[in-house]
């Protein structure tokens, strides 16, 4: 069983902020994600695009914006549950909670953060008619860990950018890297589309379009695809692991039966105050709530995320008063041993 | 008369960003400040100290976010008008307003956003009787435009980073600086203590201490100030400007009287909506608000802005749907002409 202060479910940049703001009130944090890495939305749909609303950058690529938030939140070493998503809510009769992932990960803690944005994100399935038979047994729809591929032969299918940099990525780990997608036309970065190009001539991935994978082949585990070319008849492709990268799509998941309020697939929160949802204890910030004049910007979240930490001190600290301190006054004392201040004035006379 | 979409006060860092997420929604902004730059307490009191708890910035000077802010909102081409205080707010017949400075300046707009922080910063004067006599003919409590003291003769009072700062700036504008404090240490930063200790060594500045300022001669303007050191006769020091700088303190000012309701030196606002307060077209956003949970943070500044902004549209566009774009899909349109966005993907097929 994981313990922690603030549970919080999503790992976007809302949920990585509640941990500095936490860890500012000497709170600490774990985090679930149904992702393999930190960084939600922005790491895993769009960590190249540039972001221009984020207050005081001008332009920042969303994934420099995930880098910058864990930087800012390492100190106070957050715990996290990655690849795994958050099932059930167990309310105890102290009125803790307990939280269990679909891998059977128990998480325990008295206050829980909802900062799940759209909602967990689910592969979108090609149609193939055996795929659930080898999943895990070699079909994979993200790429949680590249060792795994080291030295296997690899067959990806896709045609954007998840498809493009990956095949990228694992040419230098796998042994064989087979690229198919059912247009000739990719659309990439036209950065990573020139790369994929290079290593296509290099010969280090193979290119199979317009082309479909059509079936799978193996004895309890994935030994090769079939991929059908146009009409022809199936050509095989013996491979050790399969990865169709078909996009993500969010859906708010298991959460919607966790008991709040829901309206236009958000949970409604009490934004005259802090952001809790109808049960008492659970908080939801950034885009997965809503409220009267609702934004879904991740500006938002931080102020929803800063408001939250001050009831979750509250909770977990009763009756004890908090003063709000500037970090520019008091500085910062992270849980690992560190501390951030600002110079201390010189007092001198002069010569 | 000045006219604007968003009539500003305050030039801080909330009031910066407002003008970045109006300008998202085509909405024009003017900022009036007490101060003569851009940047409120961050470019006064503290520009060289650290912030630790802006979001994706695990450190950065106050200085620096001024800065940046102003970078993010440049163009959007927000007029200023800087070294005036708001004194009067009057409520038009057809519900917009004209507010007016204490030089006469006035300016017209359908919304106001009060985002004054603690209060315009008044100078704390030095008590010398007859000191009211030459204020504006020589004495000045800031440095609004440093030209004014070209090949002047300058004496500087105080002992913090200011009287520091500027002896060191004016050093080299001006045909004379003397610095003259009533202790003889200093306090500032390393890096300001050292020049000043350098350009003394090098008879750049005069300085005398410990001594205090008290009188001030001349006929109709400042011809000089008496200094008395410890319990000598006063000397005379022939200058051209006595620039007493010790401190700003911040003061609510006229606001309080334009019929807000004021709580703890705050103004109470909706936070359940727009931060609109209790005159309907009148907000305020950041330090200056109160409401149940609010904590004077930048950030939450950022937040009241810019939903502010999503009721200011409202107003200016009666019955005219907004529909929120992300910056990254829409990219960003200036009001200079400029256009940002997100280099758009590459659709190819590989040779």
């Amino acid at each position: 069983m994981i313990k922690t202060d603030i549970l919080i479910i999503g790992a976007g940049p809302t949920g990585l902020f509640t941990v500095f703001e936490a860890g500012l009130l000497k709170l600490k944090c774990h985090l679930i994600d149904a992702l393999p890495q930190a960084g939600g939305q922005c790491t895993e749909l769009y960590p190249k695009k540039p972001i221009y609303d984020i207050p005081a950058y001008p332009e920042i690529l969303a994934g420099d914006l995930t880098v910058k938030l864990l930087e800012q939140c390492k100190q106070f070493e957050p715990g996290f549950t990655l690849g795994e998503r958050a099932e059930t809510l167990e309310k105890q009769e102290d009125g803790t909670f307990i939280v269990t992932t679909n891998k059977g990960t128990k998480h325990h803690a008295p206050v829980v953060a909802i900062a799940g944005g759209l909602g967990s994100f689910e592969p979108r399935k090609p149609l193939i008619d055996n795929l659930a038979d080898y999943e895990d047994k070699g079909v994979e729809y993200m790429v949680k860990d590249p060792e795994l591929y080291r030295n296997k032969r690899v067959v990806i299918a896709g045609g954007g950018d998840s498809a493009l940099d990956w095949s990228i990525f694992l040419s230098n780990v796998a042994s064989q890297v087979t690229l198919i997608h059912r247009r000739n036309e990719f659309r990439g970065h036209l950065d990573s589309v020139e790369q994929v190009q290079q290593l296509k001539n290099e010969g280090k991935i193979n290119l199979i379009t317009p082309a479909e994978v059509t079936n799978i082949y193996g004895d309890k585990r994935v030994a090769g695809v079939e991929v059908t070319v146009k009409d022809e008849a199936p050509i095989k492709v013996d491979c050790d692991h399969f990865i169709p990268l078909f996009g993500l799509s969010p859906k708010l998941g298991p959460i919607a039966d966790w008991g709040f309020e829901i309206e236009k697939n958000a949970i409604k929160v009490n934004n005259c105050l802090d952001y809790q949802t109808n049960i008492p204890g659970v908080f939801a910030i950034g885009d997965v709530n809503t409220y009267p004049g609702k934004l879904k910007l991740i500006l938002c979240g931080f102020h929803e995320a800063t408001l939250m930490c001050q009831s979750a001190y509250q909770i977990i600290n009763p009756g004890k008063r908090y003063v709000l301190k500037y970090t520019t006054v008091a500085g910062v004392d992270g849980f690992d041993g560190t501390r951030k201040e600002a110079p201390k004035p010189v007092i001198k006379a002069f010569d």
